[in-house]
């Protein structure tokens, strides 16, 4: 596969859209072996749901429909760079290929988070903004132990 | 609000169990006013959802619950250190603290990503594993325009 304008002008037309709907404005697609498997737009205000990023919304779908947790052989074409909390979830669903459209600096100019949240991630936890501590670690443990014991688990 | 053993036993227990039921290791409780609002296990293989970790599922209920996308004023105590996608999450909810019990490299040491995640978010475009192309940067940013010039928009 290879980038094709057509995925590309979709997820665009899908912010605009959005925006119209009173929606953020961000969009993308998600395109295996040339057929787009599914789509999304931010949906954050829309279903009361902050992770319903355009990226999150388009991830969920395709693996409902293909079925799979794992994206392999899928590509993503998004209005926007992709959020840190949506480049990870790409990670995690092993999409191969991120075409994008603005960049992460053009959505802080118009007031979304994204270059904050890549900044913070880079930081250790106690220069972070939110506070974050460990507790109970010798308990918490025992779970990933079992885990680790399991000999029909299912890795992703 | 502070740190209770309570929430945090809880958040291990939802993982513990949660190995038993064939998912991951990972439980995340989120709580208001000493009060648990939602929980969330590792549904990831058991939905074939890539983004269902425990903190995302309990995101998502406790935001539907309260009927807000914004959830400050509350705490999450996840039974492991947040990965990338989660921790970025955690910032667009406006959760106030993030308590944890596992570390990213007790994580590592059972086979998840999450540091492997943190270590490309640092990187550079170009740099990063998954091939990341910018198009169309031009149309894009019509959304975007479009977005900052609605006086009705509603702001996360």
């Amino acid at each position: 596969m290879s980038y094709s304008s057509k995925y590309m002008r979709r997820a665009i037309l899908l912010s605009e859209r959005n925006v119209d709907k009173g929606g953020g404005p961000f969009g993308a697609v998600i395109v295996k072996d040339n057929k787009i498997i599914a789509t999304g737009v931010n949906s954050v205000t829309a279903k009361n749901d902050p992770t319903a990023h355009a990226e999150i919304v388009a991830i969920r779908k395709a693996a409902k429909k293909l079925q799979t947790f794992n994206l392999s052989g899928c590509e993503i074409y998004t209005s926007c760079e992709p959020c840190p909390m949506c480049l990870a979830a790409i990670y995690w669903a092993h999409i191969d290929t991120i075409y994008y459209g603005n960049t992460k600096e053009n959505a802080k100019e118009i007031g979304f988070d994204d270059s904050f949240i890549y900044e913070e991630l880079k930081l250790s936890l106690p220069e972070r903004k939110i506070k974050t501590q460990q507790y109970l670690s010798d308990k918490a443990l025992g779970a990933f132990i079992k885990w680790n014991a399991k000999v029909d688990k299912i890795v992703y």
